[in-house]
């Protein structure tokens, strides 16, 4: 457990003598979040913290950010520049100052014209994606990490169980989405940790569905919700899927397969356990029904800081889950022009097995409304 | 006026033409929904659509998007990959089939890793930087642009002048913020155009402050409240400056000044106008009075599917300003340890003038809470 600024910048010294290169630089976003515990946006500004591996750190900062910075509890160099100005000369001062050969950067994360800046600045800088080795940092959670995301699932199953309660035949996806939202910010969300997906009937059949203002609920259609809160820099990530007034026996079958999909995931959680294994198992339930050609996603993603992060469930990622590791285990099944079902968990790998961090219900529900 | 996805796409071939590059290729964002007019995020998945000057478009979907994608009525080649797979193969046989030798990007959009992606799918292509001129489509807005950034501003009004009545003395920074967050949706938001900049006393110093859970709003603070909805893929970005129960003669004069170079950078909007004039304008106003010390900023930026956006308003900045174009005009003061005061308004620029889009009232407003 790490404790100060210049403690955290100490991790990000040993991903860079860990990778082989003299620094790593991390840019507005979840590491840098990690690293500083104060939220930055950077828009078309660049703004980054590089931590060398054999001197003190230094930071390039817009000067409008230089006031919140003062907050951070930074002492190594800064490096300002003024829109009237300019990057280009606060970049060329700070590698001239840094004198590294090799820099290690989010791949995820930072965007191309910082990494085009800092090659104008210095040609010969050898920059590499460290993106699997600096945010590896963010997989295991501390307590305080785990406190801030059972708040921001305790906060999305309430608002999911306000929604729901308030569902009647006719609403369309947009309405129950507006419905979702004002809930998660009445009771408590700081913001919304992604755009949700509210998806009814066909629409529910395609993972990544935006609600509709022109689609109307009617009885028999599956209602996928997949949405959650975020609150003090961390993100939930839930989905239930529920039938409307009725449930067909396809319907029927689909969910039974999916929650037994994710029930096997579960079955299997615990340190040590490989992303692969776990993924084994819940596409293999998948695999083994006769729905295996509705089969579209791997079975989730770690959570934390950022919607989707490290560890990536799927098959050919054996690595080991350290105890402390969030992930979301959502199986789905989808048919285009059909209908689509997934449930979505997240959960923690403890030493001896796992909690799961969601509990809304997940049996079968068929919603009188 | 484009109507078809193809001739969208017909304008970043001219865009690449324009370069001298052989393609443009655009990721989810703000380009990317301008041009299938459709909303995709992308997280840990590249998605790529690109534009070849003489050949038919290619995109490169996740597999799991591909339902979404049908929506968007593409009739280029598609290239997917399933999460299981990786994603090298699809780069390797959508740059292979594609044949080019220079690519422009969006470098404020993409990220590293699809960058080092395509360069190890074909090592000597030559990557660019094309921002500029990617990002220029959006600065001339249509009128459906328009309606949609109106009904953005409309309803964020709507949700300060709810806010503002809620206000009172001993209430945190964070409450306020809620507040805000709740009306924006009641009043139908899709979502938070930006996390809402809620700062009252020596928060409103900070141009870029968070919402504190611990500091209570006390008699004379200016209040800071800088926000706006997204609606139908736009943005609203507006920015009030109250005063609590009283004013000082420091807090009037800063007030004035601060209106004074807003309304003196409206009177010179008019096509053909300068970036660069109307910054000097207003920061000149700024700079002649006697707190040109607390000058932290810019005059603002384009304003549209993005917060910011091209045209950056700055001095330096001689691009001539089209018909169209929509602006933040947002001057503001700042002193660290005492308060900030910022005004802002998103302006339209029109043939002989400007038309506000914001409407909401900007006189020295004290609240009596």
């Amino acid at each position: 457990m790490t404790d100060t600024l210049n403690d955290r910048l100490a991790d990000y010294t040993a991903v860079a003598a860990e990778l082989g290169v003299d620094a790593v630089a991390l840019v507005p976003g979840p590491n840098f979040a990690r690293a500083v515990q104060h939220p930055f946006s950077s828009h078309e500004r660049p703004f980054v913290l590089i931590a060398p591996v054999d001197r003190a750190p230094v930071a390039l900062v817009p000067n409008l950010e230089l006031g919140s910075w003062d907050l951070v509890g930074f002492d190594g160099q800064v490096f300002d520049w003024r829109d009237q100005d300019g990057y280009d000369a606060a970049f060329g001062a700070m590698l001239s100052a840094l004198k590294i050969g090799s820099l290690a950067v989010e791949g995820q994360v930072m965007r191309v014209f910082v990494h085009h800046a800092m090659l104008r600045a210095q040609p010969d800088l050898r920059i590499v994606d460290g993106e699997v080795a600096i945010s590896a940092l963010r997989m295991i959670k501390t307590d305080a990490d785990i406190e801030a995301m059972q708040a921001a699932i305790d906060i999305s199953e309430r608002a999911l169980a306000i929604t729901l309660e308030s569902v009647r035949l006719g609403q369309t996806e947009k309405q129950v989405e507006q419905r979702l939202v004002q809930a998660l910010f009445a009771e408590g969300a700081d913001g919304l940790a992604f755009s949700p997906i509210v998806a009814a009937g066909d629409g529910s059949a395609r993972p990544h569905a935006k609600a509709r203002d022109d689609y109307a609920l009617k009885a028999g259609d599956p209602l996928l919700i997949d949405f959650g809160a975020a609150k003090n820099g961390f993100a939930a990530d839930i989905t239930r899927t529920v039938f409307l007034d009725h449930v067909t026996d396809e319907g029927r079958a689909v969910y039974d397969t999916v929650l037994r999909a994710n029930m096997a995931g579960l079955e299997v959680t615990r340190a040590g356990v490989t992303a692969h294994r776990i993924d084994d198992v819940v596409t293999g339930v998948l695999e083994a029904s006769p729905f295996a050609d509705r089969i579209r996603t791997k079975t989730g993603h770690g959570l934390g800081r950022e919607v989707h992060e490290a560890p990536y469930i799927m098959r050919g990622n054996h690595l080991e889950l350290p105890a402390g590791t969030v992930y979301t285990n959502e199986p789905g099944l989808y048919e285009i022009d059909n209908f689509g079902v997934r449930i979505e968990d997240d959960v923690l790998v403890t030493e001896d097995g796992y909690k799961s961090l969601t509990s809304f219900p997940k049996d079968l529900t068929v919603l009188k409304c």
